[in-house]
């Protein structure tokens, strides 16, 4: 069987999410131990958990997990990004040594850093050294290279059918392993420079808006930067004419190793029945890829947070989703993706924990209609 | 020695935040190992906490705490809610037991809850039953009741200044108790039906603005009882005319002796150099009172989220908050302040966990200029 035959195997695998339990948290959250609708995006976020989990209440997530997808891009040659392509593997080395933003907030909300090397294009040197002796949480590396990084998707496609269907199946693959070790809830994270100007050729070509409308400055773009980059996006955009009805085509052409990946992640993620947090415009784009080839994909979903990058918000109007979070972020990594997760875990706990109108006794032991 | 004379003794002990720490987080920030400016509002709490802390990298919050302040309203006669006054013993009674929605969400952030009951006018009954065997964070009561409720603000003092000051005192003991016990991280919460009538009186009394900018539905009234609310508000501004400059006596004609207790939790708090997190318009009417008694004290307060209520909104405006998390709560009890709080946590980590761009060796050896 062909990689993208394999593809689709995964994709028809998707079950939709149970709008029956959503139903049921829905009316649950209104006999709780509080206001109707007092908890706000919270409830919404609880009504979609219980439907992805396929029950009320759903499961509460114990095991968060972030998967940073790395891979390096051919456009880098186009001067899109002030940022050497070497970059892309220092980093990589940093998640592993656990001194990048991604170890910190992953610290912070109690999920662990799963590194998947898809196609970068440097080797991956030595972690940088500790400034002191502080313990840290240490990612873990996975290599699957597909290709050491994609060509250039503004003179031709970014890589073949066959290398976008096997980094996204290479994301699945990870998925699968950190679910089956215990993982129960996933993150889209990515790192790849210049990644934002793949992200925006996916984003423009699955929401139709202009490359104007969803080029951003990435992680600090100059003017002149940014005009580079927008300029680039429209002349991929020109050549390869993308078909949003032939997901893996568009991805093959314009997207970046790391974004199969995480969109294989999305649909791993969905067919074992986890939730899947979105971070910014990488996986925004992905998550795009994703619904393409399974649109039941979709209700497994979770926005993280609103990403200052245009194309990010453009991904989110096309997807239907409200980002849990709009903290003014761009770093990307999963950084965003990975503040929203207790907010995630709360509304899990809340419809698990909580009391019901029905326990309220008052003093004077009669019960108390709260509403 | 009076407790009005104590409460100012509390309020000048609190010294500046450091401003000079927070620059020194500001400029780490752009040594970190990622663009300059790529984790938004996560880098200007970052800075926060440092001038709390007075160093940077800034203590990480590990135990945190929120102090649920509950009491009775002498307001509640003249129909503000539809709520039964009991109902306030009744969720004292929850929170002991860890079934209400502070206690979930308490328990998805890793705090305890602290439950203060500075005037609650009924007995605290049993605690609710539990539906199930499952494990919960339950809180634990401390009584330290000033008087059975307050009396109607909208017809002479919600009471005494004496009683005030009392009330105050109490939640400054008690934030001094869990600080001494560990705790590093306050976050105010609030329980008393008919509250967030007594909190509009007093946003709108130091903000200035009108009462129906000010009041709104609670956690649910109707029209109808929405304009009483109103009229109401109006009614005890004309009848106190509260001089903003005696913080004291606006909170002792208008005030819920948990606003008292609360702002007293943020006075305690800002002494002791802690960052205290604001909920949602009762903190905010506390924060309002802490900070005219002791200006020093804005340095110390977080905005955890922008509750839905009008009057929350305005206090943060006042105190020239930005708030972390705009999630539509409108529940009170300390929630939105701790959904903030992995945030938080996750800003200090940043500061302190992250390496620089110093410490970015590239495979080539070199050091990148990352900015």
């Amino acid at each position: 069987m062909s990689l993208e035959a394999r593809v689709h195997e995964l994709a028809a695998e998707i079950t939709p999410v149970d709008s029956a339990a959503a139903e049921q948290a829905r009316q649950r959250h209104d006999r709780l131990l509080k206001p109707p609708g007092s908890l706000g995006a919270v409830e919404a976020l609880g009504a979609r958990l219980a439907a992805i989990g396929g029950r009320c209440p759903p499961p509460v997530p114990a095991d968060p997990a972030v998967v940073v997808a790395a891979a390096d891009h051919g456009v880098h040659a186009r001067g899109v990004t002030r940022w050497p392509q070497a970059v892309t593997a220092a980093m990589v080395a940093s998640f592993c040594a656990g001194t990048a933003a991604v170890n910190a907030i992953a610290g912070a909300v109690g999920a662990r850093v799963s590194v998947l090397d898809v196609g970068i294009a440097a080797e991956v040197g030595d972690h940088p050294r500790l400034a002191d002796g502080s313990v840290r949480k240490r990612g873990s590396l996975t290599r699957a290279p597909v290709r050491a990084g994609t060509a250039d998707l503004s003179t031709g496609p970014a890589m073949t059918r066959e290398e976008a269907a096997a980094a996204l199946l290479a994301g699945a693959g990870m998925a699968k392993e950190l679910l089956g070790g215990g993982a129960d809830l996933l993150v889209l994270g990515d790192m790849g420079i210049a990644n934002t100007t793949s992200a925006a050729c996916l984003v423009a070509a699955f929401t139709g808006q202009g490359p104007a409308d969803v080029t951003g400055r990435g992680a600090g773009s100059d003017d002149d930067t940014l005009a580079r980059k927008t300029a680039v996006v429209a002349k991929a955009l020109a050549l390869h004419r993308p078909d949003p009805t032939d997901p893996l085509g568009v991805l093959a052409a314009m997207g970046g190793l790391e974004h199969a990946a995480a969109a294989g992640v999305s649909l791993a993620g969905a067919v074992e029945g986890v939730p899947v947090v979105l971070d910014g415009v990488s996986a925004g784009a992905a998550a795009l890829v994703a619904v393409g080839l399974a649109p039941a994909v979709l209700g497994y979903l979770i926005a993280g947070h609103r990403s200052t990058e245009p194309g990010a918000s453009a991904a989110l109007e096309r997807l239907g989703l409200e980002p849990v979070l709009d903290l003014g972020l761009r770093l990307g990594e999963g950084t965003g993706g990975l503040l929203a997760v207790p907010v995630v875990i709360a509304a899990a706990r809340v419809l698990t924990e909580m009391g019901t109108l029905e326990d309220l006794a008052t003093p004077s032991g009669t019960t108390t209609d709260f509403a």
